[in-house]
């Protein structure tokens, strides 16, 4: 059957029983393709019946479907003319994980954080009204996305504008990580509660029976019906939020669906369809364990055995194993993640420390003031966050954490370039967006001793907030050290001696650079490689050396050149009035990099040994260069 | 009796009937010294009972009062020791016009944005257990900031976490401006709904009274209790965000509020107290016009007529009148504001245009990416957000709209420092973290015709996000033109010709260069006065000819130095492989500055003509120098 379905138009003409066939087909191909290439399976398998609902009632890309987050896109991708792309699926140049607009006229918008399509569906369905169009606009959105503050922004918009728009609300009990939050609770309530379902137009046909009444009686009556409709209906929470709720509905039942969809059409103003699905659905593995298949790597499809990485562990291991550490020895110590347990490395230190372990969901502007709060109350929060996710909860960390100068330890992954995921993902912003910023000290490690040490120093550190960034890769794999030390805040480290040139590096490019120096002792160079492993303070005393020495220095770092750690060096020799110094600078430049591998990606923006090498070498005066 | 008031102890013993008279003078007292400072006097007025019985029933600081943003914090002031400091209100070296721990260990958390209350009450009760400690933990949160993502997100895990603590909704029906949102329709009906009040305890005693049933029937028999419940109990959307709800209750009402919150204090769990108060209750012309005087300049008291600043327009008002006539001439444009139509300058535009006026509550993330999904659709939306504002909103900057490269344009309004709000406000973070984004434009006009001209520019540029960033200050007064014209994307301008060193200025910082390099000529030095009125993409053949002429360079920026325009400049020339320019940045130095004038915040960091003058002194060669 998927054999004969390249476009949306091709499933229009089938009967529900071809559907039905059609959806267990692409589950195979799903379930076959990304056995190959690792990717979002189980989101993916959850949303098949939804997505096939959705083209086959409306018209895309005139109807508008906005994904949420869009990781749950694949089916969408198969039934727009991408299926002979899967084989490429996250790989460079190849398909994009997420809604990708240059990939298809029918991606509409893109995403790869979580809760922005309320916002974009409101958006749509404003322009829609503005030009006196009349298309349909659908947001598809997870429970778990849903708790995010702006989602809850945009709700209250919704429900306040009355515009036509349908939000479908996924409901599968989980997000990345078991969902918390009371709205989980309120759902989950909800599902629970089979006995009323699907008698919303029956009550909403009755009560409009009951005659409008004036005067003082007017409130009672219209109380009294709210009162049975409370009754009746289930979602009350959003028909008080102004949207008309349809649900819960079987997310894998075709002819439901339909139904529903086409009763949701005929309500005025916005309506909220909430579609109850199984991750990972018609995949035994991947419905047994949802969490470890949210983002698979390939896998035996018979078994569902994972490939497993081999080789060293992850830094985000080494943050979890010393975060159990450092707890032990201090009760102060509290972790808070904003729904990301697993992906931060924290699974462990929660069963050891369940009472410690803090998971707000996907609620990273609370998560931070919420560590604020704690800081100030004596505790040590750590937020740990993914450097891209941080960026959600800015104004706290200005706001609320520097400003009052509080001591809260940020533990930032995913630093650097973040490979398979992409744009939406690199984390190559904070160090501009928190260096600029009064009282935080931005610290990143060159090795996994030296990131245990980091978090020693964080953890000890009481003079306001300190993070330490790391990268999504694994660790160097160095000689272990027995014991944590705390480093001096601001210090540098010269890890080569040498003259002339200067390599400054911070995080996994203190090893390219020490390989670069290798590279340039072959030519007859002597350079100096020194770990610049404080962003913020920077180690004035060191760059005085420099400037004294009459070095040479460039600065290699994997994050935006703009406003970056080069930059920072820059300034510090324009407000110390040292002039005349040679700096270049390699970073990410001004641009999103896509997806790809780690090492892929910095190849294509000359994160390379060979481009520092000649990057140091075009520096040398022109006697030393044996060109 | 307000003499005799010096500590919260002093209250404890008062009679109810002493309260009431306490009140009034508390009222007395801050309309007559709000006369002569300004201030935020409404605000104020409609909290003076809520606050005198949060001093009367708790015991700050021990108990933990959090204030929502905190300008209506002043009769926590009076009652905390602050009364002798009211004359120097929000002055330089002044009190604070926000909570501020430096004041008063009573003091506990100190804001100026919205809706971070509930995170930090959280964070509170947590570190409260943590510890085994037992004290009260009370935010007082409007309705308006309610609304903003970060307050849902907390309540999502207040509500889910069950911790003892009190929420208290100070429903004034009015942020600053008049609210919007669907929870805002929600707060109105439960006001409107007078009957129900206050049966909540006795409901509560007669449900449980319903024996408990199993099997089949339960679900059946709670959704029945919880109907009930819902006919007679007003805030079911807070009970199922799992809140105990309280209210509505009058706040003015000194024996009803008493009696609420020790009814509130025998529940578990978490309350949210649903308090309706007025806006400047007890001064007139405050009560008629709550948004007027919701940032109170000085006036007159018996007449209530501000002292209107005399002279010449703000850049706000040049904001909202251009885009007035430009929004005439192409329908496409529509304002989005987030809460903040006044103080933006919109009013007009919003009487002219009212289908174009979009106001989204305080929800800034929301605000951005709405602007995003419309203009991707083809509308041409203005942003319209002050800089310390749109910190909020900075992930959907970098995802939503740079990634995409939508055509937002953005209004950035008090951008620089903002005079007596102070430290929480200051607009000098925002050229740092947009300039390190891919695909945005960002300038800053030095005077009111190139403010016009700036907008026609953003309105029409068509190739992806663009902000225009201006100061909250009045506007230069110079001629005004009387076409608008497009300014070439990237250009500078040179104001002044000279020589050897060149003033590089944006903003009102080109005015005082301008004077600087009058004093220089004084001393017969020709300095260069360039408007660097793009902060990105720089001007790249002004910075390639200033460097051949080998002209040292000052840059004057009224932003953060770390990450800012000077920066930027030194990336340009270590980039293009230019070195051994002289260059020096002055700007705002890494850390917080404190509220008083923009002249005294300016003064205080060297922004001043005679610092600039000094500096380009400076880097003259000795032989120019006539020391």
């Amino acid at each position: 059957m998927l054999e004969r379905i390249n476009q949306p138009e091709d499933i229009k003409q089938l009967s529900v029983d071809e559907l039905l066939v059609l959806a267990e087909d692409i589950r195979r191909f799903m379930i076959e393709k990304l056995s190959a290439t690792g990717g979002h399976l189980s989101s993916n398998l959850g949303v098949v019946e939804l997505t096939l609902v959705l083209h086959y009632l409306y018209n895309s890309p005139k109807d508008k479907f906005i994904f949420d987050v869009g990781h749950q896109s694949y089916v969408h991708k198969i039934l727009t003319g991408r299926k002979h792309m899967f084989d490429t699926l996250r790989k460079y140049k190849g398909m994009c994980g997420f809604i990708k607009k240059s990939e298809s006229e029918h991606d509409v918008w893109e995403a790869g954080h979580s809760s922005t399509s309320l916002s974009a569906a409101m958006g749509m369905a404003m322009a829609r009204d503005f030009k006196g169009e009349s298309n349909k606009v659908i947001a598809l959105i997870g429970d778990g996305s849903l708790t995010g503050g702006m989602a809850l922004e945009a709700l209250n918009h919704i429900g306040h504008e009355k515009r036509k728009l349908t939000v479908v609300l996924n409901d599968n009990e989980m997000s990345i990580a078991p969902n918390v939050g009371a709205l989980h609770n309120y759902l989950s309530k909800i599902r629970s509660d089979k006995h009323y379902k699907k008698v919303k137009e029956e009550v909403e046909h009755l009560l409009k029976k009951i005659p409008a009444i004036g005067g003082t009686l007017a409130k009672t009556a219209e109380r009294v019906k709210d009162s049975m409709k409370y009754l009746l209906v289930s979602g009350m929470l959003f028909e008080e939020f102004g949207l008309t709720y349809f649900g819960p509905v079987d997310g894998h039942n075709i002819p439901l669906l339909l139904d529903t969809f086409r009763q949701a059409d005929n309500v005025e103003g916005p309506v909220l369809i909430h579609v109850v699905t199984t991750k990972g659905k018609g995949y035994t593995p991947a419905e047994a364990d949802s969490f470890a298949w949210h983002g698979a790597s390939p896998y035996k499809i018979e078994s569902g055995q994972m490939v497993k990485s081999s080789g060293l562990p992850q830094y985000t291991d080494i943050f979890g194993n010393t975060l159990i550490e450092l707890a032990k020895r201090d009760s102060r110590i509290v972790a808070v993640t904003p729904a990301m347990p697993g992906g931060s490395g924290l699974l462990t230190f929660a069963k050891e420390f369940p009472g410690r372990m803090i998971d707000v969901g996907i609620a990273e502007q609370h998560a931070a003031t919420l560590c604020g709060a704690l800081a100030g109350e004596g505790m040590k929060p750590v937020f740990a966050v993914y450097s891209t996710f941080l960026q959600r909860a800015y104004d706290q960390v200005v706001h609320d954490i520097c400003r009052q100068n509080l001591n809260v330890a940020f533990a930032i992954d995913r630093a650097g370039f973040v490979g398979a995921d992409g744009e939406t993902h690199q984390g190559v912003y904070d160090i501009a967006f928190l260096r600029s910023l009064p009282n935080i000290v931005v610290m990143m490690p060159k090795d996994e001793n030296e990131m245990r040490n980091m978090m020693k120093t964080a953890l000890e550190y009481n003079n306001g907030p300190i993070a330490v960034r790391y990268p999504r890769i694994a660790v160097r794999g160095v000689e272990p050290e027995k014991e944590m030390r705390s480093i001096p805040i601001g210090s540098w480290e010269t890890v080569r001696e040498g003259e002339s040139v200067a390599l400054l590096a911070i995080g996994p490019m203190v090893e390219l650079a020490e390989q670069a120096a290798d590279v340039l002792s072959m030519q007859g160079v002597k350079a100096e490689v020194i770990n610049a492993r404080f962003v913020k303070p920077l180690d004035a005393e060191m760059l005085k050396r420099l400037a004294k020495q009459n070095t040479s220095l460039v600065v290699i770092e994997e994050g935006a050149v703009l406003g970056g750690l080069g930059s920072a060096i820059l300034e510090f020799y324009a407000m110390n009035e040292i002039d005349g110094m040679q700096i270049r600078i390699m970073g990410v430049p001004d641009y999103f990099v896509e997806h790809g591998s780690v090492k892929e990606q910095r190849a294509e923006v000359g994160l390379t040994v060979e481009s520092i090498a000649a990057q140091a070498m075009s520096l040398m005066p022109r006697k030393r260069q044996r060109a």
